[in-house]
């Protein structure tokens, strides 16, 4: 159930691929772990939302990304996120959770949750995020057919759903560019229908996959190149679709709030809450962000108007009948597509 | 599963109780949503995890606070969150999701799955955050059964868990300082640890409660005084446990964040990659908070010679070898309580 | 993800609609708890498979039908056996787990988790089973509103699912023949599509009812009527369906065996194995039920030459490259609908 | 929360453990998939109750056992069913669901949820029943990985659970009974408790297993051996358990019904509930096998005296009041250990 107003016509997945087919490139979205992650990238006006695998490790288990993560746990938390948000989300899905014929649950079930859009890697099981040491790959026949099932299984259930194929060879046991060029030849022969090249460590690296492949649906994360990547080489570069991380933005103020809170005490949060006053997310403004007052609306259609005196005999910071000024609640029943 | 090194020895229930009883108080502790929550509240030293309803809802469903969590939602939260963390964990169970019956299933389900302390309130359901306009009550008779079962269960299972009741009877329809004291009087005397009034609207309300029950242990949320109270007045009020609420600080700053990067596009992202480089949960700090190097050292211990040349063999910004500087990751086979 | 044949051409919600309203009536199905009872349901010939709250806690829970279930164990089990089958899905939705504001959410969920159909009582809760003392109602005002969120809800999604509602008037607390009808009137009034009355006590009650409603899909169960119902009477009354409960009847078999077992040992389960060696349900007939087949046939279209010939190199009393004769499997990737 | 009565005393670890290694041999239980299974097997005085990978992936998803399952969904139901009854629960955990890392995960997981025993196999994944064509074996180095890793985690949560190492080599690709002795050697020397040698095609090939481990806690399934084993012989064998498939007997039964309800219509069920009306599970005696007597225990307990008048005032053919003459329901709050 979505109590927010959507923000998109039709169908995510739709909207998806055309987005990232007709551009303009970069497509610009965000990438965490949780449906607020996702609303808050919603109100702020962005096209859509990745579900990070290794921040959803992180952030739901406190659990690193070393292929701890199974499909159901996955799965669940893409359902939520979907009712949560209206824009289109794109979800890692790790290895895939077994050989072709797992990746067939996998991609029918993360697609019956909702998602526009996924991503399966080449790594072996159990795998690790593709920044970290001790990648190693399967082999590429394997791969393609993980592809192969994966780009079935979609067009059976929903052929607008984006399948992307992600390659750890630039890092991994036995890799390099060459096997970079290589594999990225063979999935796009498979049928997906984007290449997202992981760890390339250099701009130039990036361009020789762009050069190689100069019509491609390409994304590669540039954390591994220093100085760090332009907006202006991403576009030169025509990567397909961009996004930072805002658990990592949550983390870092989080921790420096703790850090402070234990030396300065309970005067550290009233200063916050009263600098933070006004701000959108400040007070309670965390229930306009969930639609709070698409609730209201709800109790006003179908509860008898005794049952709403209530709101007039008690007391209340928060007065859902004129919250929402920050953000828009769904209209009555627009809480479902 | 936990890769972090305990930070408390003994059993959290035992603990937390023991924490409690002999103070010092106010015993310092965060509140929040998330196994990430808690990490970063145990890693900074914090003696004590609160699951929020509220951001609970917010968090992982995109929901208001509004009566549509439900028993098996939270659990499994409750359940992640206790495996990701050694201190203790105290849970929001709202109504108790039912009369004393279904209370009786709630408390066994919550301790079950590793909490230390756990409180219900007297809201009719569906309930509201305690801040809200629109909170009603159910009979004192109604809610004293649900303490007494709540009781019951918890001396069956571990008389070391705390029970606490929240009273809503300061905002809510019908309610009043009387409807509080008479409340708190009768729910103590049906046996519960301790109470917890929620919403009271000056120091002197709280002192009021105080002052009728002077051993109690009596925790108040002081989110409707203005102005904010102080830890001075805390301190003389012998509140028994106090804590903010974390994902408000980072709700804050990622909403900032995605404001700055949408004018500001990609360099925004890497001027702040660039400036929390060195911070601890910077870069790929993140894993070192989930305990990373202990996969290392697992896969020493278990796997073959051969399957750890990977690492040597295989490029990468993080080596699980040699991270963990910023946190404790458990040792070996300390997964476990 | 499916791997039977489906049975039905079109979307399970239309069948549905379509057998209700066309007939003719009875339209006949079963009653369960599990994927396993839904797949045998399907496999013999019947129209649909109904989800009984009661049987689903006695089968998954080991809990009597006394409102422990929450909204989200439903949920699964919903979605688990609407995956399994292609027949139309009717869900037990007890008393809609909340009040109006909490039915959208349910029926909201129960129709993406892939229901046909679902009926919501207008006991209080915690509920219990229509054939036990102790049942009590809501008011006939908060009955129909949660069938008018219900009704609203269920357009917004799939305008052809099936809202029905139950009544327990006949049985519970102030309720009788005269609150039956005043309560069938009103919700068919707020526009559910069927009413469904627990518990009647006669042949003559069902007539009452079918007389002052002569057009409705009417539902009622027979469990207290002496001497039981006849199909000659089913049919003369128009009862829009039937359906007996197939737990039982394992249950009662499973006890028989146990005690058997127990004294006779091994010999009893080596004289059944013997017994139903040809039965489609003996040996490992079970796992053609399930479509294993299609495994096979997933295999040969995605894995390499050299993986499959483990089938020549493996030992095995069950060839998943002959079976299915009992059952039909799906066809490569018609496992989707 | 279990609303049966004990039917043992003390931790159900503990007692699994004094049963394998005091005797006397076979400890007869019986294995399923569900609750309700487990409820039957205890209430019929069964020693431990075994939950089926194949019958879990059949019963609850309708899927054939080929490795489907995920450690999540076992888990879960391993929990429900470890809630249900008090006998020891022994877990069937596939291949463990990764490498020796992620069996770390897998055994503190289930052991959390209340198992006594569990046994991994030497499969590689994805996995099939023993008895299926088509089976392939890890090496013997990452099976020992994997057992050695179990029996770590295991030590440090419950040093009483029972850790089997089943061996799928007799009909593998590569196998035979060579490797079988070699793998039982290497298992045992790993650590764990007991071997389990799936799909042995004879009693003499059952010997000569048992031979050259003369002490060792030893399980064989005999579903691949013609004539059927019997008693006698596995006494003289010195298996330490043995346990049918129940979920094959209700198969069995509900099929049959299924096909005689197509033909006769309403008669046949209400023929059926006529013959087992006296029967404990027919009628509602599937209420008394949960305990349904114990809910009104509780609410004598803890509601209103008002509030238990319900019972006078409501019609039903089943009294939870009376209930319970087939089966032992809890005392009051004996629902925990």
């Amino acid at each position: 159930m979505r109590l927010r107003a959507s923000t998109i016509k039709g169908k995510a997945s739709t909207e998806f691929r055309r987005m990232l087919t007709e551009g303009p490139w970069p497509v610009v979205g965000m990438w965490g772990a949780t449906a607020h992650h996702a609303q808050l990238t919603e109100a702020t006006g962005f096209k859509y939302f990745g579900i990070s695998g290794s921040h959803t490790a992180s952030h739901l288990f406190g659990l690193p990304d070393a292929g701890f993560m199974t499909l159901p746990e996955i799965v669940e938390n893409t359902r939520r996120i979907c009712q949560a948000v209206s824009i289109p989300v794109i979800v890692d899905c790790d290895t895939g959770f077994g050989n072709a014929i797992n990746v067939v649950r996998t991609v029918d079930e993360i697609i019956r949750a909702g998602a526009a859009g996924l991503f399966i890697e080449d790594q072996v099981a159990p795998k690790r995020c593709g920044f970290v040491k001790g990648k190693e790959l399967i082999s590429i026949e394997d791969a393609v057919s993980k592809y192969r099932a994966a780009v079935d299984t979609r067009d059976s259930l929903d052929p607008d759903v984006i399948i992307q194929a992600r390659t750890d060879a630039r890092g991994a046991v036995g890799g390099g560019m060459d096997e970079v060029l290589r594999r990225c030849e063979a999935y796009l022969k498979a049928g997906v229908d984007s290449i997202y090249v992981e760890a390339l460590q250099s701009v130039e690296e990036i361009r020789t996959v762009r050069e190689a492949f100069p019509d491609a649906l390409f994304k590669a994360t540039p954390y591994a190149i220093e100085p760090a990547i332009t907006a202006e080489e991403i576009s030169e570069l025509r990567l397909c679709m961009t996004g930072p991380q805002i658990h990592k933005i949550g983390a870092v103020a989080m921790y420096d709030f703790l850090i402070d809170y234990a030396k300065g005490g309970e005067k550290v949060f009233s200063d916050w809450n009263a600098k933070t006053k006004s701000h959108p997310l400040g007070g309670f403004g965390m229930f306009d962000l969930t639609g709070f007052p698409a609730v209201q609306e709800m109790e006003q259609k179908y509860l008898s108007p005794e049952a709403l005196e209530r709101y007039e005999n008690s007391l209340g910071v928060y007065d859902p009948r004129t919250g929402g000024s920050a953000f828009a609640p769904a209209k009555k029943t627009e809480n479902s597509e």
